[in-house]
């Protein structure tokens, strides 16, 4: 098996960088321990640690956005992946962008850059 | 000025996701924290906070390999950023690679992917 450096942080998490398998644009990063990192090769769909709810997290077990691994690629010090993903319903944000990176500094503002939501929040979560 | 979410973090540090601007390849993947946050924004060339040596980091100051921010997307949560940059000597790794992913996973391995070492790091930084 493939050892990640878990050890490295104090609450054995690292994180995970996510990207789209064919443009290459970021869409999110998350954190994974070793239990989300077993899964995710187990069943090669992207697992994390959530850190506010404090258990396994399948990416779309919710939302059905659930993103198919393609590619995994380690760092030098074995700290930090990358997920390469196909990106099930087009969007990884919880607010229903194609990325969680959509907005990009503009001076002293932040703006958003050039994207549209692809699904309401609302309808998919019930969030007001 | 923008405000990242550096509460979140007990130790104040956020990531930073370094990505070449050019070809979307995710380079490496280092913290910040206020400080190295707003050295960036004010100097154009992306500082980090070293946790190892527990000091604000000039990626390049040893090396000259200095990234020249060219964008800086920022997520969701505030929490993480994106430096799209130039990437000064070709290599951001300290290995001597372009980036520090130059290993994918195959099976239960590591292998390097396809990237020749751009330079001898015992030349660079007198490792041994």
């Amino acid at each position: 098996m493939i050892k990640l450096d878990f050890a490295k942080d104090e609450h054995g998490l690292l994180p995970a960088i996510v990207q789209d398998y064919q443009t290459g644009e970021v869409l999110m990063l998350a954190y994974i321990n070793r239990q989300a990192w077993d899964k995710t090769l187990e069943t090669g769909k992207a697992h994390y640690w959530s850190r506010s709810r404090a258990c396994l997290w399948l990416k779309g077990e919710t939302s059905g956005h659930v993103q198919i691994i393609k590619e995994i690629l380690v760092d030098c010090d074995q700290d930090t992946v990358v997920y390469k993903v196909e990106q099930l319903g087009g969007a990884a944000c919880h607010t229903g962008y194609r990325s969680c990176f959509y907005r990009k500094v503009d001076g002293n503002r932040l703006v958003v850059d050039a994207q549209e939501r692809l699904f309401d929040p609302e309808t998919v979560y019930g969030l007001k």
